[in-house]
This record gives C-alpha cells, sequence and structure tokens, in this order.
C-alpha cells in the first residue's frame, strides 16, 4: 500500500518514525535513539553527498529507504526537533491552541535531499507563570479527534513523563495546562542525592512500596509537601522499616502521589466543585499503569488510556495543513 | 590559659575543633575538609606508631598538639562521626531529648594515642514518619543554654542546611522536628537537571530574584506546590522574562518559600492558632540571611540569629557527661 505520510516523533532522547497509509493507518513504523541530544555523529553519504549534519543523518536513517522508494509523500514532524536546540525553531503558539490553528502554522525546512519537512510549533500558556509543551500537543490533538465534540468539559487529559503535562481541553482546544517535573526530580534525586546512596535498584515493580508512598503523600503527614516527606525516605530504610530494593518506588509512589494530590486540589478549585474530571492518559505504559494506581487512589475514578496518540495527531495535523487530504483514493 | 575541653563538630564534609578554655570560653579553633566522607588518606606517625585510618588521621590534624601539650584534656564530638559511616556509631536517642538524657549516653572509643573520644547520640522521633538528626541535637541544646527555662514554648529553631531542621522545643527538651530536604534538592537540580543547563552560576546574591521565587510560592500559582512551580525556573528563562545569571536565586527563592509555607501553615494546624512562633536560626550567615528575608515574608514576624550554638551545646554536654566541671578554678 502507498504511503499518504511520513510522520516523525523526534523527542529529545528518541526518534520514532511512522509511514501512514490511507486514513493515517499505520503501515511501518521504527523506533531509534536519535532524539536530538543524541544525534548520529558519523559522516555518511545521504542523496549522493557526504553528510556531517547529525538532523540530516537521523532523518535518513528514519526514513531514507521510505523516501527513496516515494520521494513526494510529505513528512511531518513534531517535538523538541523543533525547539531552539532543534533542527528548525518551530516558535510556539499561544493557548487556546487547536488542529486548525497548529496545523495552518507548521514551519517548513528543506532537507539535503530537496524533501520539504514540515514541523508542528509547541503550545505556551502566558500566565500566571509561563507554560509550555512541544510535542505533548499533537498527542492531546490526536486523542481528542476520537472524542465527540463537547467531550473536553469534564475531561484532563494527563501526559506522564519527565515532565508530566496535565492539559484541559475545550471544544477541540487546549486551553489550560500544568507541568510538573515530577519524573526528572525522580531520576536526579534517585542519582545524585543521599536517598539513592540506599536504593537498591533494577527489582520488578514492588506495587507495596509505590501504594504506600502514595498513601503517605496523601495522608496528613503528607501536608508538609514533597521537600519534607522526601525524608522518609531514607529515615524509614535508617529504622529498617523499607527495604533497600523497595526504596526506588516508594519514592516514585511518593512524589506521584504529591503530584496528583496537588493536581486534585488545583482541579476542584479551578472547577469549584468536588467532582473531579475524568482522565486520559497518554504515554509509556509501565508509567500510566503507576499513574493509574495513584490516580484511583486520589479519588479520580473515570481513567482511560490512549493508544496511538501521537501519529494520529500528526496524521490531523497534516490533514489540517493540506499535506494530504482525506480519503485521497475515493 | 589550660584549656578545659577539647570540641569537634565533625560533619560529612568539615571537621571543626575547638580548645575551650574556663566556662566554655573558646581559647582556639580551627576547620579542616577533614569530614567523614573526605579523610585524608596518606598513611603518618600517629603517637609513635604508623597510621593509616582516615579518623584517627584527621583526629590527630585536627587536635594532636594540643593533646601533645595536655593529654588529659577530655574530648567530646557530635555530628556525623557517630553515625553507622563515622569513626563509631552512637545510637540515636528517642525524642523528647534533653542535656541530661544525651549527656549520659555519650559513646566512648579510645583512640590510637590513648585519648577517649565522647560521642554525642543523634536524635530520633519514631512518629509519624520516622525523623532523624545528628549534630543539630547539639547545636540546639546550646542554644537552649541561654534563653529562660520558660522560653521555648513559643519558639521554633530553625537549621538551614542541606537537610534543614525546624525543633520545637518545651522544658529545655527536643520534643518535635521537621526535615526539609531543601538545600540538597537545590543542589542537584542545579547541577543535574535541566533548570541547571539554562543557570549562569556565580554572580553576587540577587535579592530581587530570590524575592521573586518566595513570592511565587507564597502565591496562589505556588499552591500547586514545588514539583510544578519549579519548571518556572525554565520557562521564565525561555520567555526572556527571568536572565540565566537570576535563575539561581530565583530557584532557590522557590524552594525556600515552598519550605516555609509548609512550615507555616503546619505550625498554625499544630498550635491550632495564626499566630506564628518566634524564630532562632542557627547556621551558615549566607543561609541564614535567605532564610531571614523568606521567614519576613512568610509572616514570621521574630527572627533572631544566634551564635556559638555548636561549642556552647558541646560544653553543656560534657558538663552533663561529668567530663568536666563547672568553674573548676573557683
Amino acid at each position: 500500500m502507498l504511503a499518504q505520510l511520513i510522520a516523525l516523533d523526534w523527542g529529545t532522547t528518541s526518534l520514532r518514525a511512522y509511514k501512514l497509509g490511507q486514513d493515517g493507518q499505520v503501515l511501518e513504523q521504527r523506533s531509534l535513539s536519535s532524539g536530538i541530544m543524541q544525534l548520529p555523529k558519523a559522516p555518511r553519504v545521504v542523496a549522493g553527498r557526504e553528510c556531517t549534519n547529525g538532523f540530516e543523518l537521523a532523518f535518513d536513517e528514519a526514513c531514507g529507504d521510505w523516501l527513496d522508494a516515494q520521494p513526494d509523500v510529505p513528512v511531518i514532524a513534531c517535538g523538541m526537533v523543533g525547539s531552539a536546540q532543534g533542527w528548525h525553531e518551530a516558535a510556539y503558539r499561544d493557548t487556546p491552541a487547536n488542529v486548525a490553528s497548529l496545523g495552518t502554522s507548521l514551519h517548513t525546512l528543506r532537507s539535503t535531499r530537496g524533501v520539504d519537512v514540515h514541523i508542528v510549533p509547541g503550545v505556551i500558556q502566558r500566565s500566571p507563570l509561563p507554560n509550555v509543551m512541544r510535542g505533548e500537543e499533537t498527542q492531546v490533538l490526536g486523542v481528542l479527534q476520537n472524542l465527540p465534540s463537547d467531550g473536553g468539559d469534564d475531561l484532563l487529559i494527563g501526559l506522564p513523563g519527565s515532565h508530566s503535562k496535565w492539559v484541559q481541553v475545550a471544544d477541540g482546544c487546549i486551553v489550560h495546562f500544568d507541568t510538573f517535573m515530577t519524573g526528572e526530580i525522580f531520576a536526579v534525586l534517585s542519582e545524585h542525592s543521599i536517598l539513592g546512596r540506599t536504593q537498591q535498584r533494577g527489582a520488578p515493580f514492588d506495587d507495596a512500596a509505590f501504594d504506600r508512598g502514595v498513601q503517605v503523600a496523601l495522608s496528613a503527614d503528607g501536608e508538609i509537601g514533597p521537600l519534607s516527606t522526601l525524608f522518609s525516605a531514607r529515615s524509614l530504610g535508617l529504622t529498617g522499616e523499607l527495604r533497600a530494593s523497595a526504596q526506588p518506588d516508594y519514592l516514585s509512589g511518593l512524589l506521584i502521589g504529591h503530584e496528583l494530590s496537588a493536581l486534585a486540589s488545583v482541579q476542584r478549585r479551578r472547577r469549584n466543585s468536588v467532582h473531579l474530571p475524568s482522565i486520559i492518559l497518554i504515554g509509556n505504559t509501565q508509567l500510566c499503569t503507576r499513574y493509574s494506581r495513584a490516580l484511583d487512589a486520589c479519588g479520580f475514578a473515570r481513567v482511560t488510556l490512549a493508544e496511538q496518540a501521537t501519529e494520529r495527531g500528526l496524521w490531523q495535523l497534516a490533514l489540517a495543513a493540506g499535506l494530504i487530504t482525506a480519503n485521497p483514493s475515493r
């Protein structure tokens, strides 16, 4: 089957390439480690010319053969590839943002092989404090496509990760979002702080230790906040109440519990209601499993997982940009 | 003047030695970098014998000449030297703890040169979550000595540091304390997270940037908690609203602001009163200056700084232990 679109999800540490056919069907997909911070370095011939540019090299590895076979297929990309440290900066678009506003704001660069690459801009929310996303907007739009048009008001879309995002939508638009640095804080504390020194890593997921961390964050003891409760990952070890192998998941539960406890408070305040919204999670399955457990403990009753959000979002944006047309063969 | 006591404040990264005379007067003091995690390694002759033990070597550097001159002067030490990773473990004593209970629980080891070293135990609070201190208990006791006996009830003693401690006292006893990992979190985020990548460090203290961080933590925007507001140190940089050179002090203000905001809430809840206690700060002058600014912004009205807390505390403990007697020459 002929490709209609090549879609790239190009982040800091990875590059995923999708060859999409009619209606956005995934014909083939690849995952490379050539994120923008770990691009290939060895010079190679690309389209008949010696090439040393890491972005060109990674692009060629990801989809050069697909383009050799079908040189005219359009290419779209989202993620950190459009940041100031990326291949070509695609300036942020303000909230509210939707498929139409982002799809008509793609930034185009001409690659060495003569193919245009259309880069999706990130989204910025200017107040109260500035907040930015790059890549997540595409995933959110991919999920919204499958929802009824009035389905967003009682909904919150969560994207767990190094910097997790919680996105409110209305009428198909991204209207507000919050960022939590939970994943990165977990990583730097585990690798570089005193908490990591007594951790024994690499054990299978310890659900009891994770749930215990969540419960501490949600308890009256947790009201003092994560800067203080974090120390319990050490003190419980010192008193023999937390095994070294349980410490990583306890710490993970503690941090995710504080994130979701704060999120629940903020949601109740913003909505002026005790009622919590339904949640759709997008992301890595293992991480979404952790967040699902903790969301449940926080009282978020309806949690579902979204699939293929990125490729669907890139397909919708390419349609909105006029790079492709719906049902071209009909 | 003859020494009555050699007092050592022996932590993770430093070793301070005090030669104390009558009434605890400081006759001489030294500061070495031989904390328990950076002990000397080069073998040397100590008391006529080849010595390779890092604790013995550091001890000899710190006060060997004082002991040569006065072999019978008693020696007391507090801090991480008494931890499981220290020279000799001095098991924690439970709260409530005071000069009498700690002074009669010193752990004694015989050094290579035949001198006894008396190590002060740390203090543990078993519930709600376990909490520990080692070294800070001595400083708190040094401060309490100078207070009227009924002066503790409306008082909170703060010890800013990598792990700051906030200690409640009553009737000369340490009755409750909280730990915040603020200082260590600031250090690991600055050195190892994405926030550090855009920081320009080494500038003089930027009080406006620090105060701005404190205000964000205390504002309605800060209610979402530090896991989220931390990202503003990056996003304000991306939007050109926070210079690279202002980012370290903004981050410092943000974290200290969250610590003190949580502390104020907890104090009001525990005391069941809107009234906040008086504060005595113990520690590094520059860090105490930061905390004083932020405490003021949080509504803690009366803040004073304590001096010579460690050496006074060690003197009191040595008296309680019977290592020395008050006014020996009278």
